[in-house]
């Protein structure tokens, strides 16, 4: 069973695997370029990963089989575990439990060879259909406090599969740069009585300077205080906290949006790796001790990182950030990109 | 003049790098390997670098001349700039500063091929020598809040030079992570009356299952909550929050300690790249709005990290890490090294 020890210092907790634990010599093996053949997440290969949990298929076809756009499947190696009780216990002066969580990859599309900036609008509305079904069953799981999903593009963004896929991870706590966020946010919306988001997207319509790509229902710029050369956020223009309140009609608009920015990323950075994070509400969140909603002051949204420069040490160490790339510069190369 | 930005949300600082723009096409250039006959760290090509900061040399020898053991310069490509006043403004709802600071490189070696763990004690010495007296004279100087002291080791590791030297970067904020490691810090010692990082050593030295080396006056140990897999920390046994308060006496000892521990290192894994940070106490804390003093609650410590694993999407962005090597294993991997 994977545990989560938390650091007594500043509260952050981490996922051990306990059970396959990486010695010494495994570290210096590297992951090959995976063929149609051998690939797990390729049609025809549907028994190569554990049973489905959800997909999108063509009638008449079956679980597990040939006939699917999008399939959501466990992940093989999950970092944590669905089954069993949430278990706290201390060691010492330290405080650990159990790995309960949800582990699940949603394979994008049958097509080994496709990247996502390449997808039509409706395999990407099928893509957001997905992450939307996921969300909503797993809220419903009591014992899970957030669900992140997240993408890994290329090997060095960290994906050890090269056939396009997300990944979900639901977690019995709220990360601790979630709860930052969340917190933030809280407390701008106390003092202004308005979203910080929303003021963003305000801010950002009115400087036009860092704005990338806009459409009827989102913005994708890069934000003022960019971490990373080419950051993009993309945000919907109505406010609501939780990604599955996306109405049926707004999701091939985010379609499109997705389609676009991260299409002219891949023309200006001749196909980058990226990682990308749809941060959603939280499921619980607690603060102070009370539970509270934070419907009000929190907004979704989609943060895109292209994975260009290394991460130096003191980068690493202090969460604190130095970007080559002026955010405003950033933004006027993406705009210029003609798809 | 670079600039600090702040994050509207979370209130995290960032260095934009206003000069020296990097534009797509430049992300496409590899750093090649150095040699001897280019580097500007190495004897005989001091006038390559900056003028000198301070070095220890033989008697006889000139400032920016050969005869050095170890020396720091000006970084050539500051991130910050030690020039100038401090200028706050704002930005529509955006904050912004001046990128004041002080960005210095420590050559910690004439020769172009030694890494750190191969460094004899008197060598080792005198780079936390340098440490120390650079750490001195730079607290003087009001506009600072923190000082950062690093080592990149390894291109993979963010080294753009391959030649041994660690960085040393003045700011006029206080990093959000060192932010929350200090708070953390205060917060136990309100708690209980002691320090936290005490209370670590005393558990480490009680369960043994975690210690990667101890000599008469260091620690090193696998953190408990390890972000990644063979993460170590170093601690002084002896109270005291500011690095620069080490004793001429305690200086040697620390070096026998990083001797031994990056050695351990170095062959359990193969030389891997590595970053390592000293965490020493802050120039001036200010916490709720008062200036305050950690000395009681702060205890200064070097984290050394390797890099062996890719740090996936979520990560980045999430600050919640999976290890994939149980820290006790680990350290048993380490101990068993005999050198």
């Amino acid at each position: 069973m994977p545990e989560l020890r938390k650091d007594p210092i500043i509260g952050r907790w981490v996922i051990i695997s306990t059970e396959r634990s990486r010695r010494p010599i495994d570290f210096a093996v590297s992951h090959g370029k995976s063929s149609t053949k051998s690939c797990p997440f390729c049609e025809g290969n549907e028994r190569k990963t554990p049973p489905e949990i959800f997909a999108f298929r063509s009638p008449h076809s079956y679980p597990n089989e040939s006939g699917w756009q999008v399939r959501v499947v466990p992940n093989k190696f999950p970092a944590l575990r669905i089954e069993g009780d949430m278990e706290k216990v201390g060691v010492g002066m330290y405080d650990k439990m159990n790995g309960i969580g949800a582990h699940e990859v949603i394979i994008e599309t049958p097509d080994h060879d496709k990247r996502m900036h390449e997808y039509s609008v409706d395999c990407m509305t099928k893509v957001f259909e997905a992450y939307k079904i996921r969300l909503q069953d797993l809220k419903q799981d009591m014992r899970f406090k957030y669900i992140l999903l997240f993408k890994n593009e290329g090997e060095l963004a960290g994906a050890s599969l090269s056939h396009s896929h997300s990944q979900l991870i639901a977690l019995p706590i709220t990360p601790k740069r979630v709860c930052e966020e969340l917190a933030g946010a809280q407390e701008y919306f106390q003092y202004k009585d308005r979203c910080v988001y929303c003021d963003i997207i305000r801010e950002e319509q009115n400087q036009r300077v860092r704005i990338v790509y806009e459409n009827a229902g989102f913005i994708a710029f890069c934000p003022f205080a960019s971490r990373f050369p080419f950051e993009i956020w993309v945000m919907p223009k109505r406010h609501y906290a939780d990604f599955e309140n996306i109405t049926p009609e707004e999701i091939p608009v985010l379609a499109d949006m997705m389609i676009n920015t991260l299409g002219k990323l891949s023309v200006a950075l001749n196909n980058p790796q990226y990682n990308f994070m749809l941060r959603t509400g939280p499921v619980r969140w607690m603060r102070s001790g009370y539970w509270t909603t934070i419907d009000q002051d929190f907004h979704w949204h989609i943060e895109i990182m292209p994975r260009l420069t290394r991460l130096a040490g003191f980068e690493w160490g202090t969460g604190f950030y130095i970007n080559p790339t002026v955010p405003e510069e950033a933004a006027r190369y993406l705009q210029e990109v003609v798809l």
